[in-house]
């Protein structure tokens, strides 16, 4: 006598899952699992953050003196890891378009080569993003302490490992990666979003930044601050039109404080500084001053 | 000589878990720890994702010749291992109302056995959540995105799951799995919370919905969203009233926005749209537009 | 043929390391890493939450009879372990102030004494933020739930350890300690925050408390709250100033609900109720109860 | 100034690796490593053990009604694994004998199946040595005693595994599955080797059983047992001849005490008695009994 | 279309393991496995080896002061998990001569006392087989070496365990101790034999202890030794006798060289020396010299 | 009340540690312990295989384009665990001979240095090694499967290891790591037997070859082989004399064929032949062939 009846309900979520595929079109494909792994992706990303920055996130008993050796093999093993995973994303996207194999082979290594290529360039700024979070906080002592403790950092890094991602057509894997910073730090920058150098986010939990923002220079933002879309973009046939600027551009040099929210494609200019937990769906000039204060005599734009 | 008097500590650390039981009123029970294992709930419901979902969320390797195989062993392994942690949570329970051992027994029996009949039903729930954040996010490439990426329908499977434990009586157990989810994701759902079909949670960081609430069908909120109770019910006695419905319900089709509040067990009527940042504590009719705007010509439901 | 020119990329990798190290007029030292590791800090929380709830937080096979065997086994490992982190963060900030290695052994060990003779201490403050929960929170329904289960005793137990790190002069080690928390609660407290008994934080995530923030007894408050800095002192030559108390003083008994944001050195006198969502840059007095409502009529201290 | 001068050694073991493929007259081949993983296979036999004998050697939570579940589950994993194995060592072999990818993915497939269709034929096979060696073991208390405890049973699961992908004309993973069982119990036991139904290996360590040798039903031997080749035969050029038929024939019913060594293509006939330690190269006829004692009497076949 | 039919080799499987059920007349039992398991005894041992000699076998980092805590709260949780396996045997025992539960329970809970209380006496004598092996070996550098290298030293940790929970008739835990040790060192004592104190066992490879055997104080044997019994003694009905002496009775002092095989209820008096390779099934004088050479000049009890 | 007395136990061990400190003459030392650790060499030792043949014994992902990086950063890491262990056995040793600090970390690094810069030597011996290992056995089917898959060859990397450690001075780390290969393959060579090129053990288990064995080039030896100690010298005063030759010199191109057993310092002439199980005491003359046919012959030579 069975305890649970498993094999009722096994037969009962066969069914289930019949249903779903019928309702999605889907054939039941013959093989296994074609879809990007996220536990993958975090090994690959911890590799990389090694290699990025080998003596302070690599393993603890690295010593400079085979600083290159360790550099060169964690790369080789995580770029053939993400390689892999290249080839499942485009796998995955050939359903709805169909590819011959060597084409995705070619266009993956393409892919990982030029991703590969970028990594230099991905650490000086990160180098950046650092310095910006050591000089913009007044708690923090030391470089060192700002890369291994703040979430912040650790967004950005995942950040801008995601957003290479996506500029080289791969939305899966970027979005993997992003998702697993937000677990981590509850910063949720979409991977489409492009930042400049010296960005920092500090505290962070709840903030969001939509695909299409675009951050400046010197940037700095607190926690709970969004940078959203104000509404969906529709065509004339009524249906979502995707890829259409729909998120704040936001200068060099701005500041916006906790709990800020600005929504749609409007601009913050240059050096503009943005109170706490203000709504703004508007334009604000460069240099100006807005905080809750301001906007009591300004009916007009006026927020929460 | 000792380095850091260990045993003064052992001594001290003793003493003042002896005070704790004292002013607990609570014996030295004999025996070894009896209480739920967040560890093992962790493990269990990482296995009923993979039955629920195998090809996606089960082990890499696995092929559609063998799922049912998989589905029926795992199911079996979390079951038993769920029917341990019920008995955990039911004993502890019978400290304060003492019951026979077969009793627990054959109550833990009946609602693991209830729990597990009921998978189907909650795989076919989360099939239209997926579905529903498919067609509410302008960046869903696919519903194989949503399933592995979004915090929000990772919520809504440990959510799905909690709130059967919750209402088979086992607020513990739900409780658990419910903090399971707040960690990964942000988003704080009591397992108490009814939710209908076709719910969809975007971004998520900081959203908190009360025990009580009530959500109908494709509801859509975004982050920071709080469904709250205004006041806490207090008897005849000053006693806190435990149970009675205290936060909101929200009818179908309603969405809203990033930052809204609405507290207390208010109605938010069919159709309804609430906007991002506002604070509600009154019904809102269905079909409604509440926004910043809105709010500010009507200065009885004034809003922050 | 190399397929990722990995030669090239160690290259410009070590070249972008050079560059960093230059700015940063930092010499190539010749040894390994000296920084105190995120990874060892975690695992010495982990037994030190076992040791001070044993049959708790503890292993799941433990037995009354052993406790104490547990607990001194357990804290002599962790506190090894510490002692070890300590003298990490002592030689990296000699970095910068040169002492001889003997110094540092005698001042790490007195550290690690110290610490460790407070635990007991920090054991029955952690059982009075325990009791504070269960009190204040209807749906509670064991002070067991309540140290299994909640986010906010979660982020207590690390920052009672963290902040006696920090008054310690260990800042490096408070900080890791407390985004150990915040990473897993999304409640970010400063290790600084002066933190009275019997508080309680109820679902947490969002919740802001900076470096010199001052809790008193009794103080309970909500998801998204900021105890946060209104601006940052700077000398009369145009240098941030650091240590100054910039952060909010609450005084026993008070409460404050979600998302509530109080700026600067002000105070929330003894027993003053703060309501959801407002925001605060002026003294509350005691027992006031600040609502939206209650601001819409003193526009002098209006907030959002 | 580094340590252990890693750049030098580094350097030298190039050179030597170099060395060894000029040697070999190997290229450098541009790709990664395609040798069978020994890792793989002791995973993949440790599965099949488990699908073999669920109950006994599968996880310990498993319960009869989900037994065909885990078997299920547990050979399509292992088989896949098998199958990615076998191709690796066809690839390998075909660095000799050049062949087309698509015939290997052919034959690869081929085999795994033939090797998947004959586990129940094998199960049989064992269960019949599990009741040999309970029948001629006087200490053993029952079979699931022996399938446990009996360092003998092990190696005969992994013999007549090994055996199977012998015949299978997979060489090498037959010698790496062989040679996880020496490792583990001391018996080495050629996957060439037949051997038929009813073997009984006690103790076992240092038993040698050699690529030819035919082993008959019920044969029971002991402890520093050999069967090894009494030479290797040498063709017209002196080349070793490979393949021919050169350890013993042991027919049925035979019993062979320890330590004793049977050398070259000899036949010892049905029912014979091997004592302990002596020394034969010539055939024994049936229902002889061979001893220290009787060979001092005939010294034309003189052992030690 | 399936790669391997995996449904058809389940069900193959399926009809194999009933055909073994119904040849030894077992019903499908309606649990679990109910026997002890190997992994959980292996790690039982691992963990007494730790309490037995804290400093040297315990975890790298313990110190002196917290000896004690770490050896009672290891044997806490080593002894409940001893406890566990065996009721598993006593229960699977009981399948054959059915018992209450209680009773099981009871007897149980007595051997685990018992087997407890004997640790120090166990310690003491494996303290006696340390300084033997230190003297009786010329390469031996010290105890502690002794105690970390030498196989049989390993060897007798595990039998001095495997004696005591074989004289507590829990046979089937005593035996799979036995072969744990036989795995790793190639040294197979049956856990019945009786060894006195002082032993040394030297390279131990192929060494073999049967049941009966007696062994006296400060006997010392080399690899491939082994202590066997000539024949099974047969009762008048032709049935195997178990229990009876059938193997040699090792008096003080003797030393036994490599390869010797003693065979039988035999007495190897005190203080004799049996040289290498010698085939003995005969009596020793205490005192007695017995070498090849010897051998050749007494034929009657000559041997190979 | 107590289960298991756990209290009492503890004690009694202690009790026990107390007196056998007191045997041994040994303060009970304050700090921690100080023995190199086996676990750690078991890593070493596989680093080191991994550096020494990285496509065969390395990573499986490993590329030949990345193999310097991996064999440099796995060197570095390795020799560093290394250091760490020397630093142990040489502090261990320098209880009994007190040294300052400074000269152990001298000697240990100039120790760790010279033995790094042995390895392209170790690996040439290992190639030849492998290379005579296919050479002479005609199941050999390629050099890689004999480095992956023959116990002798596993042997033979470990003991050339292990020698080089020997004549550092190193005797401790050296037995470590030679019973780490006597575990896994049942060939037990002391690490101080001094072995030249071309070295091939089949089979292996049950071999054993003394301290101050010496053997030449291109030897062949199998199972069960001794090349032992015929008595232990003694001096003058009774004591055993340590490190005087007393194992065989074997020289080139001899063959021993299994169970043979060679005793004494006793020369095997270059060419010899040894059969199978013989017994050796006195020198074999160039060229001979000794078997126990031969024997027979030489009765004042006469073997088993």
């Amino acid at each position: 006598m069975s305890l649970f009846d498993v094999g009722d309900i096994v037969g009962a979520l066969h069914e289930a899952r019949a249903e779903w595929r019928d309702s999605q079109k889907r054939s039941r494909d013959p093989g296994g699992r074609e879809f990007p792994s996220r536990e993958a992706l975090a090994g690959i990303v911890e590799s990389l953050k090694g290699a990025l920055f080998p003596m302070r996130l690599g393993p603890p008993d690295l010593r400079h003196e085979s600083e290159d050796f360790y550099v060169g093999y964690t790369l080789e093993s995580a770029l053939q890891a993400l390689l892999t995973q290249i080839k499942l994303e485009l796998g995955y996207m050939s359903r709805h378009q169909p590819r011959a194999p060597e084409d995705i082979d070619v266009q993956a290594t393409a892919a990982a080569r030029a991703f590969a290529a970028d990594l230099p360039a991905i650490r000086r700024l990160l180098d950046g993003d650092v310095l910006a979070a050591f000089q913009g906080d007044p708690a923090a002592r030391s470089v060192d302490e700002v890369l291994l403790c703040y979430p912040g950092i650790l967004a950005m890094i995942y950040h801008r490992l995601a957003h290479r991602l996506y500029r080289l057509e791969l939305p899966l894997l970027a979005r993997i990666v992003a998702e697993l910073a937000h677990g981590q730090t509850g910063i949720d920058i979409h991977p489409g979003a492009q930042i400049d150098a010296g960005f920092f986010i500090d505290h962070g939990t709840g903030v969001v930044i939509g695909e299409t923002a675009v951050i400046g220079k010197r940037v700095r933002i607190y926690q709970a601050v969004t940078l959203g879309a104000k509404r969906f973009p529709i065509d004339a046939e009524g249906q979502l039109q995707k890829g259409l600027p729909r998120h704040p551009v936001v200068e060099d040099d701005v500041v916006i404080y906790a709990g800020a929210t600005i929504l749609g494609r409007v601009t913050l200019g240059k050096g503009a500084t943005i109170g706490g937990n203000v709504w703004i769906t508007d334009d604000v000039p460069a240099g100006a001053n807005v905080s809750q204060a301001s906007l009591q005599n300004a009916p007009q734009r006026r927020a929460a």
